[in-house]
């Protein structure tokens, strides 16, 4: 069914969605989504019943010849074997597919004449970022007071003048610096994404583009739920009736210590 | 334990010794031994109580970003996880290492004035196979009759003129069609290895020099068991109260069908 | 000619068909045909007054930066030199072409619905071994019996429960353990092949798929004396009066030592 | 001179340390000394009559093969040139050196028991980043807030449990994250540096160790700021007659957004 | 402009053509043609009041992450930043560029029914050397002494039998040696190219086509002074009013010592 | 012998020195020395009643996985072979010997202070190329007509101002335009060596050293026939009766051509 929505084939060379672990036999009732393949989340999700755990992130990134069962990700392939619970993801496919990630992250920011960033397969729409129009030009920090009530980020950090009056914005959930030249090029007067380190900001400010750096998390946690509840709605439109169940217990790992 | 008898650092750059799935924490009691970490093979370990499953061959060869719970060999890593079994495995290591295969085929064999017959780590008298003299000169079905005791295989085959008289001779356990040149330049009469192929025996046939398949599994079935017995010892006598059982069950995957 | 029946665009990236020795003007009244360019079939393609040795395996694997005249290749390449011979090979290219190797295993099998099993091109029908129905449904041993009439094998081996029944096959003269999992894909019972090791026999084990093992040289002795047959005919039929003789004296270097 | 003090051959094999711009024979009087070689750094140094621009980040990453005098780095390069300002980097081989980045930093943390983190020349006790104890254990907010004051950041963010006991800390300035694994290994209760990504926080937590991130810009900057002084206290103590000025004007491009 | 005449897709993959140093908003009253992006070349320019300097050979070709501004090529920028000067390159695209360098050689030589050597951009009549029948044909020396007048070179080194009647001749400007072959194939009797090396000459003796090495820095200069004509007339037929002056006082720098 | 003289270890990487064609064991009475293993070459050493063809250039540079007789080098390699003659060649390993190309051309030019321009094995003193004082300081086109006489080149070129003073002077038999840098770093006044290209030429003259174009042919074939010379001696003084006759119709395929 995923396959159908976000297809393996939109996603980066280096990404791995799909079946992490599992049968693709295995019966399914009910799914538990959590953006990321924690140790805490396989629990949550066998506490909810789940026989799937679906993520945004993919439990193994680089190829394993051997894993200890008692260190990530060995513990949770253990723990998953154990309670009988499918690990699947859907990462940069998702990002990229119409009504993923980033489409969902324009719809919240109501953004019109919305576009496709970086194409991945053109002839159906899919691409990493989106760039759009914003409904009223506003200024840099009036966007991000914006953004931060939108996305729930208790901090947002910006690079640019904070005078400058945004119109067009480009938007790339996660961690989207490698795309700053390309949002320049097409036109943007802002790039919303997570993960800002101290080169992407220099190389924004030298290309005349600003950024705000929405939290790699909160930008994609919060469109991930979206999609979840899209997904249910599809499932149950084809007549499969299986639940999804959202983390809610998932927090952010990286947290703001201004005490 | 196992690393002091057989290093990593003597395996092969394609090779992936060692733990293959558990913890280092692991309290072991019983180690059950087979060459290959088949299915059969783990289910056997978890009926004799064993907490560790010690192989020859590696589970993985090719790191895995994915696997399948219902295929090899996700089958194998899910009832080890369910089970709590580790698979442990020692391979060109083991071949390599003093005391180990292809010491113990020399042994076996009753070879004198034994070398390696390529050099892993010189200075430790590690490497790739070995080669030394017969007892008595022999004709090449003499010393395949031999080796068909010794084995235990139904059925040998062999390269080079039946009448030729073998003084020298060198033995691989398992896979050794890549050292035919090598023998040959060191004196051997006659290679002793499995997994003979039409071109490696061409080449031995172009080389001059003899060849008898004795059984990728036989050769090293055979010297497996030595070794897993002489390990219970080594660990006894540094007081380590752990037992080792030998896989009598497992057979040969290729059997002759002249029926 | 060869060009037209198996163009060397379809060869493996690895290997080296067409002419390996000689110069393409050279006039042509009889060929001579052997499985490999051995010294000793060179010798025979001068006893029969041959200008060009015809070959299955090319006589360069690797490229070439020196050549010692007293060994082989160089010995080969020497006597061909002197004795005006060139030196031919058809060999991946011939396998996958149609009324190749496999085409001609195929037929000699009694397979039906034959299919190609791995397509090199797909618009030419030219591909890698060949999948097809048994005339008959048999049990293991019962094929095995077959194909060792039919290949003239001393001796054949198997993988997979005895009692199987075989419907459907696939088949690869030579060394085509690498296609096990393609062809268990497809839905092939058994795959017969030739230089089956211990690692493709678990892998085929773990697959379900069962294998035969008749043989490499065998497996394509056999269908290249057909082809050669056949050539001399399509040769005559296009005004092309050339002989063609198959070398007799050709054996296995790998002989059954049971004794 | 720079080169007694952090050889060029300590940096990491990606960076471009050294001479950007200019010419060795050039006559030196004052040097500015900027983090970063941006357009506006160039000019203010300029501005201060400056022969040299002395950064830690180098002017070029990746190799040039065209430049536009409209835009970075061809702006910098061309205003570089004709001004007469040679630029010059010390990049990861200060950060490496004995008395560079990191021993700044531990010294400025007051850490006892100070290691090298990485070892790049262990004979010189040069490499990447440091390790020691606190002066006195104390907890993660307490870390933080002693963190903000030092280097003046305005926003700390934390991964890792807020009662949490440091003992031991790790400071790599600027982007360490790739060091999270090493330093648990090395006992470690907490790392600090910047540019903290989400995969490098959830790395973190799943390993048990605490990190600070501290940005990017401050770490770095306070430390810079600190050799600059010592640079030009020993130049003078050699007899060198150059001023050191150091740039006051710049600013973290990544601002908190708040309002 | 350039770019339509010669396309940069044109080039091959180890140049670097189009523009070396400068902006694209550079407004151009005259340009100044030099083969060489020298020091002097540059300062010709200069002193020509352009504000380019258009060369042949690109000012980079291995890409730099460092520069010298009293070395080249870091002097040649350095000056070019200070004076406002671009430069541009019009490379292996031009030799490959209908109407380019070759297309002028094959003209001037007289050439009739003239082909693409080896083809870039089939399409578009693309790629590089050319090959054509002389107007009559004529003796190895006789063709030199032609070659000599129209390129002005002091010296011709020729390869092949001095009586040769030379029908069909190949030419290359610049660096042709790596097309001897294929000259030969496509029937040339001659390679008229420049910087023929020891080995070339062997090649082209053991391959039985005559070579003339007419200088790279004649064969080049000659015909690039026609483009430099032939752009200007293009230029003002599209209604720009650009100079293009040649730079008249460049010389060979090897030259024939026989004093 | 040669192997002593100048050991494989010493050639260039890409380079193939020692036996192309041949057996070890052959009986050894004449050896036959050409610059170059030509068809021509070979017939002369035939006509010589030599065993060896002893050549400085290789007659495989590039492998060769199959080979025409019809065509060089397989016409040598076929002629080689029916005549039973061998060919050797010491390459780059020659050039880099003690006693080799290049200290051979130092003495005929009488240099003094004598250094390895580029070390391959600095304990025994070998490697590329040579550096040493002119006897007497002279202008550039006074020492190229002592390089004429020596080398007996019936043309120079040469590369820098007339009236330059040379004392210190670089030498490279054959093609040695890749070492202009290093030649101009170690103080050189002057390269002289083979195959000067247009753009090695230019790097000369922005790097203030002159050239001497002397020939590849000529600067090599000078100092090959001394060392076939030397190495005949050498042989007589280990008692080995084995006579060294030196090509003399060999030419330089580039003729000049200014009739």
């Amino acid at each position: 069914m995923l396959e159908t929505v976000a297809p393996a084939r939109w996603a980066e060379p280096w990404d791995n969605p799909g079946l992490q672990i599992g049968s693709p036999n295995q019966e399914i009732k009910k799914i538990f989504s959590s953006l990321d393949p924690t140790l805490k989340a396989l629990m949550s999700a066998s506490k909810a019943h789940a026989q799937v755990l679906f993520t945004h992130h993919p439990l193994i990134f680089k190829p394993l010849s051997r894993f200890r069962t008692d260190a990530f990700p060995g513990n949770v392939i253990t723990e998953a074997a154990r309670r009988g619970i499918a690990i699947v993801a859907a990462h940069t496919n998702l990002d990229a597919a119409p009504g993923g990630i980033n489409d969902i992250l324009a719809g919240l920011l109501g953004l019109t004449n919305v576009e496709v960033l970086k194409a991945v397969d053109a002839a159906e729409g899919a691409g990493l970022g989106r760039i759009g129009n914003l409904p009223d030009p506003a200024s840099l920090p009036s966007v991000a007071k914006t953004v931060r009530k939108i996305l729930g980020t208790a901090d947002i950090r910006a690079v640019g003048e904070r005078d400058r009056l945004i119109r067009r914005l480009a938007v790339v959930g996660g961690s989207g610096g490698s795309l700053v030249s390309l949002a320049c090029e097409k036109g943007a007067d802002l790039l919303l994404t997570g993960d800002v380190g101290h080169h992407v900001a220099l190389e924004a400010e030298a290309s005349g583009i600003a950024l705000i750096d929405g939290g790699h998390f909160h930008s994609e946690k919060t469109a991930f739920k979206v999609f979840a509840k899209n997904l249910e709605t599809l499932l149950r439109s084809k007549g499969w009736e299986i639940q999804i169940e959202t983390d809610e217990g998932e927090v952010d790992p990286l947290w703001v210590c201004n005490g």
